[in-house]
């Protein structure tokens, strides 16, 4: 199974080198469906300190949505400017990312083989080009905090079905450390990130640095 | 395991032509039952859903309940209109309707492997039929919202125990995305389904049409 | 206080002769931003519910809207459809309905004194009217699971709010119970409603019905 | 009101004397719609209880239910075997029971002018008798755990409908320990009151038994 | 591993023939120490429902306590009453019952090789021996709602980790569905249970038994 | 109502003057029923901050138990070092410690009119005492978070009914501010008391000591 | 009562002429205490648009802080640039701030009658001040989700405690469609705030936006 | 897999003797980031109880740090206390403490092929080591209820994709009883463990031990 420990540990680890981002269907229209009890500042949050992640480490990453002129919605505006030469494939009709060949031959382009996926709805944007990926021998990593559905059984069963079938579920957080692996190495990229996204630490760090004055 | 990323991924995906849905003891006192935690407008909308889109989109379905004349009560009658011609198995006594040979020569007689389960309770009437169809080798899909028992507790347990076994968890809504697949193929058939089993993307759809005016 | 026991007991009593209904801004963009943890199927159901009561039993109605042409959308078009004659007045700017002078003409011309309301958000579109009503000695029944808000803080400190101010918190179901009043004075109104609104009860029916054959 | 302190206090209290208790629907039909978030074993544990702290303290009881023959249901058997004598009033149409001039009159026959009140739904069967005995001039106790309701909204409105209009909220424990007051005026009737209804407690005396010997 | 489908189903299936029901430290004073969520009355039902079901399907049971005679105290009286002549092992010292000779020779002279667990608390007293069992070769149901312990994080955390291990996760209902089979053999025997410990399904049966009338 | 803004603001504000301590049954057994969602650990840590913060402002205080002999259990040993010298009153069998004269002897000693309350169980040893000493003219101050009962709905209803009847809703950490007012008057105090029973104030402290090294 | 609809409604409303915003204690140290379950993201969010709400309807606005050299920490900084020219008053010792004469001279100052608080935490450093100014006259209106404290019990003693001196409750949002009062005069200051507050109307607001085009 | 039953059962039962404990990052500073529902009082509880068990069972315990003079703050004093002579690795910059070799090094000196570990965050301090050591070939006991992080989502697929790995999850208390095994084998280690920190059996022991006198 890709999610046994040999897989993603000593030599197989995740790194800044072997994984590319997946960003699929966070459009404004389909956020209102996002209702597995975080509140959506929340949520918004953790997708932006996704895409800020993909960013800073210069990870591949390819966008992609569904059916934007309609109620689905447009792309979020702050991620679309994140990105403006990712490769972004809006999809004409296609519900799984997987079944658009324009999408796959991004993925296969980045020539990375440790994929790592967000988007809404989790049990359908997400599940479904995360079983297609597993299914060509991909390694697939789920940020569970990124994604979003209906309610939380929808997001179990989904969570469940991923696992089961070998995805690896982890947070935006342990993503960002896994890729920073050493403070000395560029550890600002790490601190500015934390001081945008995640404000319980930015706090620690202020206290820290009035203290230490 | 038949839940792995081959079994359901590839070739072996889910569509309109591999599957068929048994619906399970969805009975008016059974109803009374399903306490874990989805209100009782939810929980029979997610049913109401789940026969729609077996009609919709024109999967082999068949129909059993559990001594219908005691306390367990008929059928829900929206459920018995959706489907006049369809094998309908009034078990006189079977607790688990694997045991009831006309149930199992309808379900063989559909000539599809792979199987979508609801019913109530989750624990009983829908856990003890996957347990045998995996035995007897065939793919099954529960509809984990279409299903319901008496608390969290119980249907923890029983998720649990079918996916260890090699079922597949998902929801009502990924099901529909599952099978619809492209929505240049006859879109509008789960257009209408979301209208009416999914207000918020109904409320999408109507302020979307209202703006575009 | 006009919550106090006097006030709505004794012939006090809300009736179908002495009360009025107000929907306010039961729009579908916000609808969206209701998320104080009942699921959109039931909240909208809940909606529904209460404009069935008005129509079934009479009550004068009236409909309003905020911005409709905007993000908040539409009055949502099932509301819309039951009240063909009611007097709908679309706000062109006023946050509190109680500010637009059609409105409360509109509310003075029912003749009425008690005020039914319920709307989105709890805490603007309801509380902000209801807090006006009772400051000019009418009195207010707020249907509270009819209205609905971003989160529970919300939502408790609004009902806390409009009830410390004198305004009276029940439920569709209550309200519906308190104008039936007697089920032997056309009880099939009430069964209808419960019929369509209250699935748990339509069960009771469909079981009970089936065993008295 | 009738809910502040000196109401209830002094010589106002509570006691053997001077309370009657109304048990209002709890029929088996109506059991079914009580999903405030009390499994039904604890529920219908509490309803128990609370007749039999009617039947060891003498209190006069007024049973009476709704529509019997429908889909409500009969009153729990358990609870009519308790009482082969007190007062039963199946109501044939009335929603509120204080509207049935059998049931009013054989409130008032018992002289008491504290009333103790449960029933299914809180919002309806109790609720409504509750702000007419107040306002004619009765003290009310509602017994918050042995009435219940469709969700939890539904209950906090009715319970704060109530206190509001001078209700006082109690539990049917503290209602057996008011009633009690001294463990030496026959405490042997609240030890066996425990004993059956309050396992936690029960076991907390079965323990204390052993480790004495 | 021994919870895939093969093992459980088919002529591997769970039944009055194969299996043998092993009750763990249902004492007490540790009876006070079960704080995952669910009250003590529905918990001790639980409990005793188990304990019935034993009984009435004449399943070998074995007993077993851990030093009584201290702060854990008696074994709960109504189980001890319940089975006076089945093999009850209070272990002098030994936390994991399957270090007590005594209780592995008793477990194995029932000759069954599949082994219904319940126990207090979930985390050790059940835990323990399930993967002692589970590494001999036998197969292990848990019953999920009979065991308990102090929080739902602990209680998740054994779930998992005896699930991970091999062992099957049911509840109560399931394992006496599963026991009786077909109604039409002997039903009255699971009647008679349901109506004694599970009230939500007694009460269909009065309402429908008055109806019937 | 002395629970409006006057009676608690200006000069009659709470202070280590005007006020005395009552802790009511805070015995071992009597611990295990409290089940009110807070656990053990908390609860016991509060209810010794309570006890630390009596000892440390000097507050006359007063301890009463009930039936310490019986399953009941004794004082918890802690509570009952901290306070060597203050008056004990173990009750016979009085309920309501105010029922007992001599416990309301000692309250009256104390010549304080502002009575701090906490104890086991909310709705019984604390609420009665609470609205016998409200009727007779004390002002009333429950501790919100070192008083339990058995479950949520229990405690709000006998929070909301004490509220009703003119107490005052507080924490712990509320009333040791109120009585600290200022830390340039023996600060210490409070820091030793956050240190000991608020641990993340106690980390805080730790990281700020650290950092300003 | 400070609180009744006169108070609030008709002339008396909350207005940008009659208010005054009081901002206590949101320190970055004090920031970690807040676990009354909303996550830390969307607290932050909602006091800083509670600061941008002061800011751009120009209301008065006065700063304190407690003991800033300390574990408490700085004002956030975020807050601290918002208002450069406000009043700020670090207290050296009070633990309330209206015990400190320079804070409630900045307050009279302010000529307003009317007083919007929020601050961490909200059962010590918003209560007490709420009480103070409630007992000199003034009106007072506590954000409740721009203030947090320990956990939910202590939040809702603290917030009914307010509320039965005579304290209104409402929500940041509630608070600026109060000010904003009408979206024809100078709406574009309400539609910025929602933008970068309300993530969910920023959506809606996008998607209308390009639905439109 | 090696959270197998075979694995961890019969000969290769956790013990005294082949395991050592891993305390990871749990610093002053980091705690503050520990929101996954469980009260802090709790949690720091939890993690002294995990202390105190590494100490009386005399397992070889290794601490780490990250980033000690930053934000993070210094080890919880507590901890460091306890283990004077224990190996303390603060590591400058590796976030995954199996990247630092001198750790790693003090891991193999155990000569322990089972690991216990906990730590702050799961998802990150305690996951990372996790997996790396699980490809090295050790066996992994997690402490799940004395590790922490943000929130539950984050938790739950942190544990479950170090389930997924080989990990086994258990309770600390489980720990405790598992390294205990028997009773008459110095019993009052884990006694005075059990008095110290479950005060929930501390309240059970001194009951019993009043009741024997």
């Amino acid at each position: 199974m890709p999610n046994d420990a040999k897989s993603q540990g000593g030599s197989n680890r995740l790194s800044k080198d072997n994984a590319a981002v997946l960003m699929v269907d966070h459009q404004t229209g389909l956020f209102q469906l996002v209702r597995d009890y975080i509140p959506v500042t929340e949520y918004k949050n953790n997708v932006l300190a996704l895409s800020e992640i993909a960013l800073q480490y210069k990870l591949p990453t390819i966008l992609t949505t569904s059916a934007e002129s309609g109620p689905n919605g447009p792309l979020l505006p702050e991620i679309r400017a994140k990105f403006p030469n990712a490769p972004f494939i809006p999809r004409p009709g296609e519900v799984n990312a997987w079944d658009n060949k324009e999408f796959v031959k991004a993925v296969k382009d980045t020539g990375r083989k440790k994929l790592i996926i967000a988007g809404i709805v989790t049990d359908v944007c997400v599940a479904f080009p995360v079983i297609s990926a597993l299914t060509e021998g991909f390694e697939v990593y789920v940020i569970v905090d990124a994604s979003g559905t209906f309610n939380t059984a929808a997001r179990d069963a989904a969570l469940n079905r991923m696992q089961a079938a070998g995805a690896i579920l982890i947070s935006w957080f342990a993503l960002a450390c896994e890729l920073q692996r050493d403070w000395r190495d560029h550890g600002e990229v790490l601190a500015a990130l934390l001081k945008e996204h995640l404000p319980e630490y930015a706090n620690l760090a202020t206290s820290h640095s009035a203290a230490s004055k």
